[in-house]
């Protein structure tokens, strides 16, 4: 590939995240409460005013992250905005007390006040992610003591007694690696550790069961990525244990990359790459009208869930990441082919060319089935991380200085 | 319309429900340990052997009802394996205790461990429907005196002191009347009252509660159904608040005319036709692609739930009910139209010709997108109840003796 189709896609990108952050900073802030409505139409028209707080988190940390990184975002307004959504999580993320557990609600009314929480830990984990980057930003002490003390709450329920977070327990019921857990916590390692040395060792033992119980998805000799396992590594039965979800394959590929490369650890580098980017992507594309599935069953049986062969946005985003690091680490050329075929899907199908930001939810033709650019799982993060780890590491193939 | 085009109808439903029969008595019975597999591929391969305790309720009340009132079902195998369904409901379908309260488990291994439960009411809904079912083919007083002690625990749970299911109480929660329970209820209250003047008695009350809760989702000026209201009837804000399900007001309309003609109530009976039978279908049925849409928004704002523009067996199987008993309670031609409409959708599109049964779930388009017969939502209950209500009533209209 020459220089110049890099080129093409590095300011392709570079502008279609300036469109990004200026739909969502212009449609989204709450002025008068803080935090951020997420329930966007397609031309940025509040449709409900809940608050998820996977998606408060998560746009805090958008925030602060292009603050910190990209001169271009370093704006009082993004500044003000990050601080406001940090403040509405430390004020209302937390859910009334549960059977003596605190938890972190999973959406809250426009004032915050709590809806409704899950029994699982994405919550807490976006909400350390958010407190960390802020404190990295600000400089202020006290969100990272926060960040940090959510965590080790998250590693307890996780690794010592899951009982705090309220799900009962069955009889009938497997106790699961589900792939998601160490994904989550592997990308929150990798967030605290950064340029902290006591943290980092803290983290260490951490960082490698997370790479551990995340290698322990590769089954049916080292044919196929599965996302729930037994405890102990095996295949489970039905279902459950034949379910695949490609676009998550293809992120925890990126996040063992990037964990490979900080330690250098070849061998992981070529597993990350064969096993979770090539395989799923090999699998989860659809052959005739492209895109990839959202879930699989690894038999071909037909998953039950009805949304199984839409093609969503963020699959495709963490796609592009993932053959874009691939190859900035290995030169391996097969890898910018998956890139640029990504890409031509991508960017011919989930852009709005006329409002601005992505749609998120196509059928399996390739149609837009659902218009709106926010929902309960759609916010300010897949589309403009993607777009942010993409600049930054075509900067880096071109050899310019990383984005700034 | 025609007597032939109503003896043609008749008789295609009638093969259709024979063939549908066939194909569950053939793959569905666990014989080892009782109860139903309901995940069943396309040819009736079983992918998974998890027990839905929704399903196996629904599968004993539809074996036990085609029994007791359609002579050609009154088979030894058909009652042995309700039976059999039976005793495994009594013996596994309840899970452990959880904070001191007993409920149902939404599903179990195929030995019958407990593996989910819900903080809802439906699994003990299917459950009544089952026991009591059970009761008038067997005469055994066991199972009806079951179903009492479990409806009174569900009546306690809906109108009394919901805290046994679990559900933990959040400060931004607006306490919601979902149709789906008084129409469940309504549904339990037609069961168990049926040829019993004392449970009649005991449950009248209850009856018009549950008419008034559903007729409260009645809404924006007599135009529109919406799913989820305020505990005092008023509209909710948010989507929460502007969700439609046609297929559901539908299904709630042909209960409402069914009490209405029991309790000679004329006023509900126009009621439940012009607005829980016209108004919905007008709103839901797809103007472009045929069929009617899954989930709806009030205000046309795109529903955030994926499968919202998919087309699913369900509705399309309450729709028809719904039309042929309102046609037949009025001679109102205008429903007999609506029959034959969703019955030309509904039969060039859900049937297979091949391996029987009928096919759950289309996308907008129409075309097959899960591919199995049954699976965790879908067992042997719409399709047979829709085709054995529908028998029934094409032989009251063709002034035959009803099925038999």
């Amino acid at each position: 590939m020459s220089k110049t189709e890099l080129e093409g896609y590095r300011n392709k990108i570079r502008a279609e995240l300036d469109r990004t952050v200026d739909f969502w900073v212009k449609h989204s802030h709450d002025q008068e409460y803080g935090g951020f409505f997420t329930c966007l139409g397609k031309d940025g028209t509040l449709y409900d005013d809940l608050k998820y707080v996977w998606l408060q988190g998560r746009q805090v940390w958008m925030y602060c992250r292009l603050y910190r990184t990209m001169d271009r975002f370093r704006t009082p307004e993004i500044l003000q905005a990050a601080k406001a959504g940090g403040e509405f999580l430390l004020s209302h993320a937390w859910a009334p007390p549960m059977a003596g557990s605190r938890k972190c609600a999973f959406c809250v009314t426009r004032r915050g006040e709590a809806v409704k929480a899950q029994r699982s830990v994405f919550s807490e984990c976006f909400y350390v992610l958010a407190m960390d980057e802020l404190a990295r930003v600000t400089g202020e002490l006290q969100y990272q003591s926060e960040a940090v003390r959510v965590m080790d709450q998250i590693v307890h329920w996780v690794r010592v007694d899951p009982s705090g977070l309220g799900r009962p327990e069955m009889p009938g019921a497997v106790p699961l690696n589900a792939m998601a857990v160490p994904m989550m916590l592997l990308c929150l390692v990798d967030q605290l550790e950064e340029g902290r040395r006591e943290l980092a060792e803290k983290y260490s033992e951490l960082g490698q069961w997370c790479v551990h119980q995340i290698l322990q998805h590769v089954q049916r000799d080292g044919t196929a990525i599965l996302e729930n396992v037994s405890k102990d590594g095996k295949e489970l039965s039905g279902c459950q244990g034949r379910h695949q979800n490609p676009g998550h394959a293809l992120e925890a590929g990126w996040f063992l990359l990037q964990y490979a490369v900080r330690h250098g650890d070849e061998g992981l580098k070529r597993t990350a790459i064969e096993k979770f980017m090539i395989l799923p992507f090999h699998a989860g594309w659809d052959q005739q009208q492209g895109g990839l599935f959202y879930f699989q069953d690894v038999d071909g049986h037909c998953p039950t869930q009805l949304e199984w062969s839409m093609k969503l946005w963020w699959p495709h985003c963490e796609a592009l990441i993932a053959f874009l690091m691939g190859y900035t680490e290995t030169s391996d050329p097969r890898l910018l082919e998956r890139f640029s075929q990504v890409y031509s899907y991508t960017f011919t199908h989930f852009p709005d060319s006329e409002h601005g930001e992505w749609f998120g939810y196509l059928n399996r033709d390739g149609k837009v089935e659902l218009d709106f650019k926010g929902g309960p799982f759609k916010g300010f993060f897949h589309v403009p991380r993607c777009l942010y780890m993409c600049e930054r590491l075509l900067d880096g193939l071109l050899g310019k200085p990383q984005a700034s």
